[in-house]
């Protein structure tokens, strides 16, 4: 059976992965408060990614920065100027849109027919885009790269009407900066300027050489850093998928290019990623593919982007980029900040400023991917079947009856042995008949469910029932950790 | 010797625990980032509190909301209203202080002589403060809970000067709201007004009914949180000790007070706190005191509140808030939202508003206490004695000499064993000599630094030095691990 995102986003409210923010006076659009089963998931993934890119390989280092910084990183980066949405409002309704995503979902409404260029008027005013340009959106359905005159002539051209109101009363295209200004306004004088963090990767850059200075790193290296980062953006919708407020891991990779074939060093971030997606959080490969930028999608500066791309219900999205940014960044913030930010080589002896190819991912698109994925509805249940070192509970043990306190009382036993060695969370659950219990279980992904009945009693062993296979099997209780520990690794 | 902030922020940022913010642009005021070794140890404090107050409790669940709120939640906790520093401008240098600092640190200059209140001048219209409220103030060195206008009357009174420019050319004290604002601007109607939370509580009773009807809670139960939250505040400096983004951990614990007596539970939240502090980092239990809220300090609504302090560098500081918040805050939101959030007490089978129990801690300043209590100045080292499941780095592995291939091969496979196998950072260092290597292992508080040597080659075995004894043990390869791991918990 399907899965879609009402579904998801249904279950996820249901059984606390996560909920609409702020809902209690009215919420606050795209934004998402993680519940105690949410926060669990997101914890171990955060904790994977940590562990496989930063504490398990020794040329890494980890970061963590302040998300409120000086306003000064932002001019410096380009991103006060350039990082933007093309917003068009509707002067009759006052709905507001984002022009790419206007034009975009028009262009997948028409038909061929439509297609074939009539309705496209060349009005005074309105020949800012040439005809193969329009050619071209036409057969990609794509407009991005285009700028705001031209993304106003397509608009205007094909007479896009309001979705909202179906007038034709539109402002002209404009840009909207996304990153949110804060006001440090107690002390005078240092008032105004800090934003906060638009992106993760600028603090490697402006931290480089304090990292460098105060740890033993040797080119090629990475310094990455999992957090917040705030952008003040208009969302297709799609829940999690994209939010004002997100996570983010990104890496940045530091070499010399005339030691490091970038190409290779490429490929090889490739498959760290892939590799990760489909083992560390075992997610079917099938769902997943690699997406070349094309050269308007891709910044000035990068050599090279390709997108790993997962296919959630709403379609194949970007989940995680890899892209070779050369030394732009490093140059750019040495120019802007008068500091040099060159290292030494210790393989040539050469002082150079490093290239960087950057992995960078949302930590709540994983969480999104890992859930997707994770959605099976069969027959007679639903159930989430998430890698075990995923889940966010992993195991949960009912005594057979509530009312029977010999059952209870080594039920609880086995129950505080498990929390306190295994590692993650464990739940017990007493109430209703053991079938309801089990799928309660199965909605969350609980691997095992462990039941304690009258035979326990009598030789101290527990069923055990496998989440995906149902299966059942008689345990002891003496082996029961190490039996659970060894299928969570 | 002694230990002071300026010995731990040169060591910080010499060795990568934490710089100073936005250091490449000037920097920005009270902003810190925590580089590779801080990173690692942030990590695994934050990871001991959710293990500590969450995944091992049975009564516990967890939250992950968002930074971003709607201004609503703020209006009803009472924050944009109240939630404020009042400060004082001087008009001839624009210098802006915090008036109850301003006051605090003139009376601690203050001689014996001139506490004799002799210099208290009561001009016309400075008569807003009584003459006990002076004298209170002078006894206690103390003016939390004053109003504005008896804080003006004190620094008009004593004829407080300028702390840079000396004169005497006040505004009068102004309150500044800490909270900070951030522009939703995108979608017209929608903007105005969120905030940045002030603190990660008021998530927790927003979103009391949704966790409680998305997971199987029983009073008394806990919901905690762990995350950023952020104040516009000034601060007296102490490093990361007060910053504008700060990480909280932050517990709710709800009860029916007819049920469970709230004394009691204070008692053993304060145990639990207390333990937490002396086991699970293992800080000096000779350092910490309570030290229990006055009428002034203590909030309106709370019944009890104590601090947990600790005696940094600078003093015995609040390290630990544990108040009794009655039903103030879930009263306060149902009335301000129109919502129903009480639940039914399945014990009494009463429909009632649980009553609350805060723990609430800031990361940051734990971090900042392992930090001070581990820092040891010894004749001949400064040795972070952290305990062993704290340490950012859990070992190092050296070659006893680096141009030897024999034995760089043999440490280099030693190495990836225990990265592999051991939970946390392992770190390889193969220069300058053996008691170099120690020493900087020593500045980051590496509990053990691993030696492959000649005799590994004949007998596969290595050195294991011990970081407080400086001990070193011949432990053989085979059993490293384990002798490793065991020592870590």
């Amino acid at each position: 059976m399907d899965v879609t995102m009402e579904k998801i986003t249904a279950l996820a409210k249901s059984r606390g992965f996560f909920y609409p923010g702020s809902d209690l006076y009215g919420g606050l659009a795209n934004t998402y408060d993680y519940g105690p089963v949410g926060a669990e998931l997101l914890r171990n993934i955060r904790n994977l990614w940590w562990s496989y890119f930063v504490t398990k390989r020794s040329d890494v280092v980890g970061l963590d920065a302040s998300v409120i910084s000086n306003h000064k990183i932002w001019e410096a980066s380009g991103h006060t100027a350039s990082f933007a949405d093309a917003m068009i409002d509707c002067k009759n309704c006052k709905s507001r849109f984002r022009a790419d995503h206007l034009i975009e979902d028009y262009l997948e409404d028409m038909t061929d027919e439509e297609k074939k260029f009539t309705n496209l008027v060349f009005e005074p005013g309105y020949f800012d885009i040439s005809e193969d340009e329009v050619k071209n959106v036409l057969e990609t359905g794509k407009v991005e790269g285009l700028s705001e005159v031209k993304l106003n002539a397509l608009i205007k051209g094909f007479q896009i009407k309001c979705r909202k109101c179906k007038q034709i009363q539109w402002t002209p295209v404009r840009k909207f900066n996304q990153l949110f200004p804060v006001q440090l306004g107690l002390v005078e004088g240092e008032g105004g300027s800090a934003y906060l963090r638009g992106e993760t990767a600028q603090n490697i850059f402006i931290d480089f050489k304090l990292v460098v200075d105060s740890n033993r790193v040797r080119l090629p290296f990475g310094i990455a850093q999992l957090g917040k980062s705030f952008r003040n953006e208009i969302t297709p919708g799609n829940s999690i998928f994209r939010t004002i407020e997100f996570e983010q891991g990104e890496l940045e990779y530091f070499f010399d290019p005339e030691v490091t074939n970038w190409e290779k060093t490429f490929d090889t971030w490739k498959e760290t990623m892939y590799t990760f997606v489909t083992q560390a959080l075992g997610v079917q490969s099938e769902k997943l593919r690699w997406r070349t930028h094309s050269d308007e999608e891709r910044s000035f500066y990068s050599t090279k982007t390709e997108d790993l791309e997962y296919q959630f219900p709403f379609g194949f999205k970007e989940l995680w980029g890899l892209a070779y940014r050369t030394d732009y960044d490093l140059q750019n913030h040495m120019k802007n900040s008068g500091r040099d930010l060159s290292i030494v080589d210790p393989q040539t002896g050469k002082k150079i400023v490093p290239h960087v190819i950057e992995p960078a991912v949302g930590i709540n698109r994983l969480l999104l991917m890992v859930l997707s994925d994770a959605f099976t509805q069969e027959e007679d249940r639903v159930v989430l079947k998430f890698a075990p070192k995923v889940a966010p509970v992993k195991a949960a043990v009912f005594p057979l009856l509530a009312n029977k306190p010999e059952l209870t009382e080594l039920a609880q036993k086995v129950y505080q042995t498990l929390q306190e060695k295994v590692n993650g969370k464990i739940l017990w659950d007493d109430r209703g008949n053991i079938g309801k219990r089990y799928l309660s279980q199965d909605e969350i992904g609980t691997p095992y469910c462990i039941t304690v009945d009258f035979q326990s009693l009598e030789d101290q062993s527990v069923t055990v029932r496998d989440r995906d296979s149902k299966e059942q099997k008689r345990v002891a209780i003496s082996e029961l950790v190490s039996y659970i520990q060894e299928r969570l690794v």
